[in-house]
């Protein structure tokens, strides 16, 4: 019986690479992992000139390797996922696509590497990243927080936009384009970088009123810093009570997903999606 | 009876502009939030040098649209408020005609574009962007918990003011003129630049008695930044209590108004002034 | 009986001065509290050369006004004090004197404006400024919060200054003097300014190792901030249930101290001192 | 009978070393903790140039004087403690001997003084201040309650990490190597240079695209500061209950350590070890 055959080879590749309770499954989150940090770390160097006119055909052929790898990475989830289609439209298929197809672009626009478009789209592999999101797991009550917290927030950014481009439009009138605020859009930038306590200096009030505004700006974000701090920790310590479960499941390996309907988080020793009831170890 | 149609009409412009539970209501909303915003970035990029000079007349044309939607929204709010002087001298009514006036004022004075005083008059539309305040909702809470440290937080900053103001005066004596600590306001101005770790860089101490002392305020500043942060949080964490209710009203599109008494805040299904009892729906 | 009439008349004058519920004892601190303001903005103002050389005279008389009244004040309130000694040598004590005498040494020392000590010395009038602190009454809940908390901080303190010194020593190594790491003082001074998340940027690390180690002070410079807030917010949560009793006695102006121990903090309908039993009314 | 001397001999010198409750023992926590300071700060006056023309000489005897000292601290420590290479292999045995030997190195390499890989081995006198963390004591709750958010950390530090390699890689392309975002590294650390809130501002942004991002950047720092900080508070707020009993031993001087197990922190009046019952006061 072929079809049962194919089946099991089927499910078998499904357990492995959606599942991390098999050592199969385990170690190819490993490689996996490893992959992925190996090829942001090739976009990152191969973008430092020095080193990519030294070591600019190691650095090529690892890249294709890597581009390999992630093509029958993608291939076979499609394969082995119940609903392809499902799979290829959600976040992590999209994000797998867009790790693997900058290097293809890239040859069928041959020697046009100095085209812009072009840099930026083989710069998309450093969205690859983002297959890393599936290792994060969930800190749930954090999360949580946060949402809870959405709200409140912002209303906070909201007042914090309104608050720099006001005091952004007064930095332009007092300082004027000689002391470097050469625009409102310039200066409302400035505030934004001193309201957040960044800066940078790289324009900085010259006029004793405009030092004197500025002051009032930072210590007005010193002081405003302590709403979204004191917002999400009030949530967080709201949301806290039940804190008496060991909360190990924050860096799980665990990337079991169904293969009937994709649902994710299922427990480790899952074996029925808690979805939609399908056979976990079957495709 | 035309008094009773006036009356009928004026009612009907009031739900308009001052309800926004009607769909005409919500379009208003809507269309005024756009206008809004759009507003704010003409005035930004009018202060563009490059963008202006190419776009002038364009900017120019918006400008007036926008200026005499504002003059049209400005007249029928005081038209069908019942009570326009409450109105006329609210916080709402003087920013609705700040926001209005400045176009009208550059005419009046016509060419004399270069006048500093009428550059600062103009740029006054960017307070436009507080009518956007109206949307902003009552976040109580948070608003409760600010209010409940407000004393606290002075105590904070007129600490800090004090730190900042003999910190700098001992910075000036330690640097001195010749390494940009020129007077004691400056020296005061550095001060909080270091203190808020904003760090701007303009001025920075070179002696090493100097770095030493800057050394001492940033990591004082990185101490006391805990404690409006610890304020706000214990002040936020002690009236959070009555977390249950569904908190949806923070972003709420609402701007019903009471015709009578300019009362706001009221439910989306208010058909009475919660203050006064007048008919919501009738001015 | 003029023994009896001069402690009518001292009984008074420490009313005005030491108490506030009487019309002339606020009236006295609210004079006194715009006297230390301009006498700071008036030593702040002198520092600046453009308006120290136009307004030389005028700055001149005020600065003989002011300290003719700091002088007259300090004179009485040795009179009224019943413990003279005592209050010389308190903490205000000394504030006083030391804001009353710098105008007087530069008469002494008469022209010889230039002597840097003696400059250093005119400037111990901005520790006016501590006179302030009268009025900055208790934030009670505040201040137990920090004490509860100071042998966390510093416990804190002292593992960030462990931290910066290794850290600055390993950046000294790294960067080395050709990239404005010149010694391990001005390195460990980087640290802290990046620590603090201060950064001022007039070192900054050129090497591309020595980018990655200021990536990861920075990081955890910005997770550690979490240390300190945590802290204080965690023991104020805790000393904020009595919460209910109203806390306006922040700002108050009640700077009744007592005639016979000096101590301070009274009730603002108190008659008689907690703590010695004397009457606060006679001194 | 010389192995019963021998034995007093040993235990009293443990007393001494290990104990902090005797006289002996004060006075030997207190030298120690001066000579600890004392070397630190040898070391980072000698890599100042202009002190190490100058004082050569001195900075060399004194670096011998306190080589000396831990040489033999170090012999002792071995000599009193019954299972030394228990405490040779432990945390305080490497640090002990890595505060000893550079000197002695740098003898054995004589003049070649310029040597790099000497001068860091120099350095590593610098790690003599983690001596200094013996008197740190244990702040219980603090560590506890870092340990309990250590998860939550890791998830936001690695969000924080995903985050700014992203957000380097667009403003590479954004901005390009001509405003100083030379490559994608470079682009990543000027990233967690903006989102810490440092901003040394050796790089900023130049075209308005890129100062846009910018200022996103900035308000998303300056918005997820709140996420470390409420963790913290709420962990430590959850792990303060228990907080009646006296928090004095944060900072005792108490360095007693049990002669036969190594075991630290015993009370300050213990006479046995409160792990192994061994005595304390005998070696």
């Amino acid at each position: 019986m072929s079809i049962q055959q194919k089946k099991n080879w089927r499910t078998k590749l499904h357990e492995i690479i959606y599942e991390a309770d098999t050592p199969a499954g385990k170690l190819f989150d490993v490689v996996l992992l490893i992959t992925i940090i190996a090829s942001i770390l090739l976009v990152m160097l191969e973008s430092v000139k020095s080193i990519n006119a030294k070591y600019h055909d190691l650095l090529n052929i690892s890249e294709w390797i890597i581009t390999i790898l992630f093509t029958i990475e993608y291939i076979v989830r499609i394969i082995t996922v119940r609903k392809p289609f499902r799979y290829i439209f959600s976040f992590y298929g999209i994000v797998d696509l867009l790790s693997t197809i900058p290097k293809y672009i890239s040859i069928i626009f041959g020697g046009v590497h100095a085209l812009a478009t072009l840099r930026a789209l083989r710069l998309l592999r450093v969205f690859r990243i983002l297959k890393l999101v599936r290792y994060l797991g969930a800190s749930n009550n954090l999360a949580r927080a946060i949402k809870a917290s959405r709200a409140k927030i912002s209303v906070f950014l909201f007042t914090v936009i309104i608050a720099t481009i006001i005091l952004g439009t007064i930095m332009y009138l007092v300082e004027g384009e000689e002391n470097g605020f050469t625009n409102i859009p310039k200066s409302v930038y400035w505030c934004i970088v001193t309201l957040t306590t960044v800066g940078f200096g790289d324009i900085a009030p010259q006029t004793p009123l405009g030092q004197f505004i500025a002051s009032l700006i930072m210590i007005l974000g010193y002081g405003i810093i302590a709403v979204p701090t004191g917002i999400v920790s009030a949530e967080y310590t709201a949301q806290n009570k039940p804190k008496q479960e060991p909360e190990k499941d924050q860096w799980h390996l665990n990337t079991q997903s169904c293969p009937n309907c994709s649902a994710e988080k299922h427990k480790d020793n899952a074996k029925f999606c808690y979805k939609c009831g399908h056979n976990l170890h079957h495709a």
